[in-house]
Parts: C-alpha cells; structure tokens; sequence
C-alpha cells in the first residue's frame, strides 16, 4: 500500500470536480392520449470542501455520485423538465444549497429531439428521433451567480455555391490553386452564453431562444457569400448577438469539411462547377477555424476548445 | 520470404471478393440557381477468376480497387446519380460487363440526406443534413441476374405507450415482472429485397419505393398496439410486403432500446405511467428481434445477420 | 391498433432469431492474492417455435431475454469461464436442452484481454487492458451439433517494405502507378471455424488454439513478400490450415490501409523510400479484400460478409 | 447576400484561432534492414492578426490550412520525428517566426504505438499496433515563451480489490450501498505539463519523460489501496510530481467504470468477493473524477475540462 497520508513532499491538490456523468433520463408528459417527449442526457459535476477525499480517502464530504445520479431521476418527477436549462438550474441549485461542503455545481445536458409519427392510428403517442443537431447546455452556480451556456453540436450545413478562396498568403510550402467557386461544408459546433447570472432578473424564454438562435444560425449560414469560413462564421455570430439581445457571447467550432473538386481530365470529362460538379467529401484532415463573437463590452468566458483532439 | 506458390498441401481458396470500399461522392446539379444534391458512400466488391492472385501475386487479372474508386467518380458526372439504386446498377453493369475476369460485382451504397434551409436570401443551394437514418442499398450482378436489396438503418423509434409484455416462458432464471405499459423503442435496421431481376423488365421506380416504404415501417411501427416486438416487426414487415408489389421479401435486425422505470419509492414518489412517467435508458444489454417476412412463394434471400457483435 | 392476427394475406415468416445482446460480464477468479479476469461481452440468439409471437404477440413459447441475461450471469459464477468458448457451450446447451421451444442457441462473445501491471507492492490483481486485438467466438448448437467459429478483430499490422504492387489489368479509368516499394498495412478481422462438431469428439484446447493461430497470421503477415494484399491474405490462411489441424476453414476481411507516399518535390525534397519516407495514412476510401481458405475437402459455411457497411 | 462589412453594431471578434487538424503522418526511419515507425495525428491551431478575414474574407494574412498541412509532411522529411514534442516544437516555431501576422502557434498530436511482431524471416519491418493508450502532446509558442502539455487517453485499468467506498455523506436521495471490497477501473485521461519554457534552457527528453510517467502512472494505481477513485487520482498525480522534476502540473480525467456485483440470489448463488465474483460492466452513467496535482508554487494551466460531454 502507498502512503497516501497528507504529504511533507510539496506537492498541492489544484481544481477538483465529481459528479455522475451521462444519466440518460427520458421524460414522458402525457395529455390524454397526446404524449409529449424530454430525452436529455445529464451530467453533474460538483466542486467544493473536497480536500480531505483526495488525501486521505476520507468521503465525509463527499454525496456520492450514485445519489447525484438518483436526484436527477427524482426531479425529472418531482420537477418535471421544462426545458434543458431550467431543469440543470433545478439540479444546479439543489446541490449548492442542501449541502454545506459543496460551493459549485456543473450541470451539462445533451437534449436529443423527436418528431411525432403521421399516421391514421389513435392517440399521438409515437416518435420518431430527428436526428439532426443535438441540443447542448451547460449551467453553472456558485450559490450566487449563474452562467448558462446552450449550443449544438452534429449540425453539418453545405453551400454548393456562393464560397471562394483566394488572396492568401503564400509561402515555400503552399501549393493550394485558387477558388472561385467551391462548396462550403462544416458541422456546426456552437456555444452561447446567456447574459442572465441573477435570480432576480426574469430567466430567458429558453425553448424560443434556441429555436431562434438556430434559425439565425442557419440564415446567417445560407446567406452570406463567403470569402472563407471565418467570415461565414463571423456573419453567424455577429447575426445572433444583433437578434437575440439575451445572449452576450457566441464561440464557434467549424471543420471545413472539403469537398473536393475531382480530377475527371484523364477520363476526356470536364468537372466543371457551372455544370453541375462531382466532388470527394473528405474526412482528414481538416481545416478547423474557430473563433468568439462578443457583445460589445461583455467578457469572453466560454472556453477556447469545443473540441478536444 | 513464405513460400508462397502454389501448395501441394490440402488448401482451397474459397469465396473471393475484392474493390475499393467507401468511395465518398458528392454530386451537385444545378437547375439554375435551383442546386440539388446526392451524397453517397459507394463501395464496390467484385469478384471471379482471381485465384492466381492469391496463390501466386499475380495482377493480371486485377482491375485496382484505384480504379474502381475512379470509376465512381467518373460515372457520377457521366451518368448523373439519379438515384442510388440506378448509379449502383450502371457501376456493376459496367465492371461485369468490361473486364472479362471479372463475374460478379456487388456495390453496396450508404446514402445521407440533405433538406434545404429555408432563408429570404437568394438561390437555392444552401443544404442541412437531415440526420435522421441512413439509406442503403445493395446491387449484386453477375451478368445475367439482378439483385436488389435495399434499406436503411439509424432510424429510432418510440411508442410512449400501447405496448405491454407478459405471459412469457419462466425458467428458474426468470426474474422479470412482467409490463403492461411499457415504452417500446427501438433503432429501426431494415433491408428489402426487390422482385426486379432482369433487364427485360421494367425497373421500379426506386426514390418511390424508398419513400413509400419507409412510411408504411413508420406507420405500422405507430399503429401497432405491441405485445411484443416481434409482433411489431413481423406488422411492419407484412404491411410492406402487403403494400409494396415491388417487394418480395424484408429482414428487421431490432435492438429492443429498453427505457426502465425507474425506482422512485425510496424518496417517496410513485412513477406512474398514467401520470406520465421517467424513464432510465440503458444502453448494453439489449434485446435483439431479428427476422424475415416474405412474399408467399418467394425465395428468402437476404442474409440472417444484419449487424455483426 | 392494426389487425395482426394470422393474415390470410400472402405473407409468411422466415428465419427469426431473438435473444440479449451484449452481457457484459467480467469474473474474477482469486487464487489467493493473485487474481485472474475473464472480461466477455455476451450476445444470446434463440430460435424455434417463433411463430405466435409474431403473428399474435402470444409469449408463451417467449424465454425472456432478461432471462437469458440473468442465465449469462448466473452460468459465469456457476461453471466459471475457462474460455469463451467454453463457456459459448455451456449457455448454448443449456438453451437448446431446458426449454423445448428453443431448437437452436447461438452464441457470440468479444472477449478483451488484460495483463498485469507491474508494480512493487502486495498481491497481482492490478490489470491493465492489452488493446490490441478483440477476440471473438461464435458458438451455434442445434441439440445435436456445434458448429465454433472464432477469431479477431481490430488488430492493426503494417509491413514497412517487401510489398510491391504492378502488373495490373488497366482500362480507361486507371491512373494508379505501380509500386515496387509500398507500406502494406491492415486492420485484420479475421473468422476460422472448427472441425469439431460432435459431443462425443475431444473438444479442442480452445486458449492454445487461439494464441497459436494469432502466432501463425502474425509471422505470415511479417514473412510474406507481398505483391499483392490476396497474396498475403491467402498465405495467412493457408499457414493457419496447414499448422492448425484443428481448424478447416478462415475467412479473413482485410482493409487496405493505404499509406500514400507524399509529393515532397514542389518543396524540394525527395520521399525516397530507401532513405525513410513520409507517407500519408488515409482513412477513405479503401481496398478491401476478402476471401475464405479452406481444408480440402470440408465445406465453406463462414458467411461471407464479417463487415456490413 | 448577407451585409459583412466592419460591423457598426455593437459586435466585438474574440479570441480566434485557425489551422489544418488531424494530418496523419507516418515516418518510416531505415537503418538497414531494420525499420523505425513514428505514427503520429498532428493539428496545427495559429492565431495573431486575423481580424480582417472575419470581417470582410480578405485572406492577405491567412497562410492557407492546405499549407499548414504540406509543413507538416515537408518537416517529417526535413527534420524528421525524434519525439512528438520535438516534432511540434519545430512546426510551432516554424509559424510563428515566418509569417509575420500569426503570433502564436499551438500543436496538437496524438501518437500511435507499434511494436514489432516477433518472427524468423529476414529483416525487422513488420509490425503489429500496441492498441494500449493514445500518447498526447500540446506544444503552444508565441515567440518567447513554451507551453508543453503531455499526456495520454484510453489507457484503461482495473484493480479487481483493495477497493472500498464508504463513510460517505448522505442525504434523502441516497440509496447507495456502502462497500468493502470493490473493483476500482477507470479510463484514464491525464495531461502533464513541463516546466521547460524557454528556449535557453536544455529541453527535458521527451521520450524517456512519457515513459516513466506513464510507469509510476501504473504503479501509483497499482500500490494505491483505495478508499475513494480520489484518492486514487491524487496517489497518481503526487508521485509523477514526485518523481519528475521535469513536470509541473499533473491532471486526470477519470471516468468511474462501474462494474457492479451482479445480485445472484435469486437463483441460490452466492455471489461473493473472496471466492471471485462476477460482475456487470456498465457504462452509463458513470462516475466522473477530475483533479489538477501541482507542485507548490507553480501555476495551475491545464484546463480544467478535458473531456467535452
């Protein structure tokens, strides 16, 4: 056996986070014979008095995880699931609050959507999962402040047109031709934070907000004529820090999924854009551009990696 | 170096396939400013008279799997991709009929969906991946014969109610109680074989095919009141084959996505199914329901296993 | 709800298999402070008397797969687990023989290795998991004969020279240029079936046999100057027939991982292979080669699909 | 098109960085006969003077990605690949001091163990993947000063006892079971960052540094009896800084891979530790246990999430 008795050596405990990760809850709602559907994956982390736990093993302090995992099930009842925010705010409060040596609470959720079957049968009690972007939102409190962070991930766009790239640095080592007319393609990674922090103001409408942050997203998206995807990405965000007046920062995640244009010359057969082009979707590498757009006079606080290699 | 001529030893070389695998494509067509896309994962497999390549290295009877992947990308400008089924058929014609060693070619297709998004700017050529399953289809010609097999996978699915599970066999290993409101749930693998073999009749018309078939496996899935989810399979399965003249045969491979009540007495709430319920969803173990509903009178013809543990 | 009773509609079932999939179960067997796992991930599939259940939802010849799970935990403490195959035995036996509806039992297990970490202090029963390769077995038994098919997947292999590739048929899409000095690299999945079949035949020592089998596909991967992937597919197979007497079949599923050598001339540099080369490891497309090697004289009855795209 | 002209809004670019991700880079180094591999997966992330391509798309200062990824190929051959982080630290230095606008570079490479296959034929060339753990490095430069992050992933490891959890606080949602005699296994994730940073002073050996830290990483895991995962964790970080002076901050990511006693009772087992126990091997939800170890005096700087749900 070490020793694992608080060390003479200088050696310090730094951040310290636990909880359970990954509660799969699903939440059905029924109104009649019309059934309603939350399907949310749930994860706590939790930081506070918890030196004693990594010295000496001495749990004292430490609510297990297996309790934070059955709380999330008990409030998915007890509370019910509004949306993804206002439930982890639930969590997020009751952690701090009922026990003493717990000073903050980390909820993040993945929210999963599903559509209702059309069919002739009886009731509305039948889904289909849609499939396309997940639902993100990450909710933190310290017993007195909050930052809610929402987002998607998964969400893969394409223009066929309307993208070039040209006018680029160039060194020994750059052999990229010029493009006037390329496809832009990425999977949307994206993360917003929310102005509001304090119980005293009134929350955000969090179900509109994402739904009109998406469409400003995907708008911004198919309307800009892009010179290269960091200024797509700036049209993105800067579109939604104009609209949604709740939110004070964006930070994008974008692989340039390429799609390149394939060498047909050696068969006799012209690939041309104007005509209709076949091209090679690659998968690595990739080009990944990633940056923040920040309401004038707000702090940047959404951490730089979306994505971790 | 392995002696690796030809063995006087007992070996046989046995069922030989060979090709490029996972072949990309992108095609755009352009109506205008109107652009529409098809997104394809192709791969090809070809077989025939190779033995002399396994037992001696030879290549001279190996077209490159290089060139397969040439190929695709060729025929897309060429022939177009006007559906996944008809660009399959155009890629086996062509090797069987183009290189004399070679007999029997499989292309196996994986297509993705694109919608559009709608916005007030100009053009129609900005796409979001729809997300929701994944289209497959398989072609096999061997010079003579077609067959067709196609389908899809990815597709998850959800009755909220209307299925129960009882009256089943117990052994002294049974512990399970038995349900009768339960989720049924399940990620939707299906494949289904065309009648169509020969070039002298008329072809289906696939995109039809797809769309409709897809539908009714939704809706039966929907209007099934479920006693089990082999009765559910075996109720989609027929109402396709009821439905679709143009089918003869259809395979299921159904992981029973179990959502578990969950236990919520220890903190004193009752999770009743009438009032709505919250549900654990597990991952591993799952139930796996597999089968085959045919035309009567039909060969069946698609292989057992759909997914490989 | 949809009428499911028996159609007088021309429809009828065909092969159907139901069970749970993926029991993972890990033992623990303690000889003293030294201890030993066994870490399995189970799959039951059952077949026979099916037809009211998917005709009527009628479970009464329905053995839950909740049971079959709980049989998969109760066997591990029970028999123990000498080797997955072993154990596949026992479970499928047990099926077939307990319940009479049951005519046939497969069973498929991954198994994943573990060594002992080395370390100073008391006891062994500090492990860390080996990585490399999963081993798998498949053990299907009707009441009166087993059929065993085992092997691997996920095992990654290169030789970095003595493989060339030229002589290859050309058409009008061939653009590849031949190698004479090429990486030959492969993620082998691999399936060899046992001769053994009958209760009253020795069984085969099924640890033995595995690892020797693994030895004998890892120094013909190593020992085969390769002019094509088929070539050394088939030496692989062939020295495992010839050496394993107890096996009358392989079938192997070997991606060709291609390494591409670099164009380093528009920056001056010469990717000379007999200097070292740079090599770029692409992901898609690839070839992929299949094929079975067979005993002489004993039948194929390894699927001839391992891989479904 | 969309207006994306100098914003009059008040709009604001944050931090932004930009680069070619996941170049996968193999190096082949021939000392006769016998061959060396490096198989790394090498981003490169730049940042500096980039407002104008996201406010208007003029590239003047964006070095393509296409080129980002050449460098990377063209320095295999160039430099060659002594060590990932030696490697990085050629590339960092190279963007930041030879184009003008980018000030500061980060590299991100994972690599890829092989080892060699053990054989009578001729030559050393042939080998088969480690498949253990992902070795990770993170070199940042902007010109002054280093940043270097090294690490590991998927490294997963079990102790099949010397394991309790007890003593714990409790609150009305907990239901958890103390207990005495546990598996303890995670994954482990584990950054460490050195306290080199200046290019005046002699660089630490990467190569020997990765693997003593990943042997005490082991050891301390092994030689810990465990009252709580962290415990275990802080064991692990103490003794790296302990015993590598080259290391100034150590942190892990642990996910609880939780492998429950299965409940055989009703089937007349008893399923007990000290005789060897099965167990079910979850994985959702898990635990989730995170901690930086510091030596005194230093600066925490890793972050604090390694892991993005």
């Amino acid at each position: 056996m070490a020793d694992n008795s608080r060390p003479a050596r200088p050696v310090i405990l730094g951040q310290n986070q636990y909880g359970k990760a990954e509660n799969r809850v699903v939440k059905i709602t029924r109104d009649g014979a019309t059934h309603h559907i939350k399907d949310l994956n749930v994860s706590v982390s939790l930081s506070g008095d918890m030196d004693e736990v990594h010295y000496s093993g001495s749990n004292a302090n430490v609510l297990p995880t297996d309790t934070t995992k059955n709380t999330v099930y008990a409030f998915a009842k007890e509370h019910g699931i509004e949306s993804a925010e206002q439930f982890g705010i639930h969590l997020a409060r009751h952690f701090v609050t009922s026990q003493e040596p717990i000073h903050q609470a980390r909820i993040r959720i993945e929210e999963y959507a599903w559509e209702r079957i059309e069919h002739s049968g009886k009731g509305a009690h039948s889904f289909v999962r849609q499939g396309q972007e997940t639902r993100l939102t990450q909710i933190t409190y310290d017993g007195a402040t909050w930052e809610v962070v929402s987002g998607l991930k998964d969400l893969v766009v394409m223009n066929s047109t309307d993208s070039e790239f040209w006018g680029y640095a160039k060194d020994k080592y750059t052999t990229l031709k010029e493009a006037h007319d390329r496809i832009l393609a990425t999977e949307v990674s994206g993360r917003w934070r929310f102005g509001w922090s304090d119980d005293a103001d009134p929350m955000p409408d969090w179900e509109e907000s994402y739904a009109q942050t998406k469409r400003h997203l995907l708008q911004a998206f198919a309307e800009t004529y892009s010179l290269s995807l960091q200024q797509t990405l700036y049209a993105m965000g800067a579109r939604i820090i104009d609209h949604r007046g709740e939110l004070d920062e964006v930070r994008f995640s974008l692989p340039n999924k390429h799609h390149f244009l394939v060498d047909l010359e050696p068969f006799g057969l012209k690939n041309d854009t104007a005509d209709g082009a076949v091209y090679f979707a690659a998968d690595r590498p990739y080009g990944l551009i990633e940056a923040t757009v920040l309401r004038d006079g707000r702090e940047a606080r959404i951490p730089v990696d979306l994505t971790n290699l």
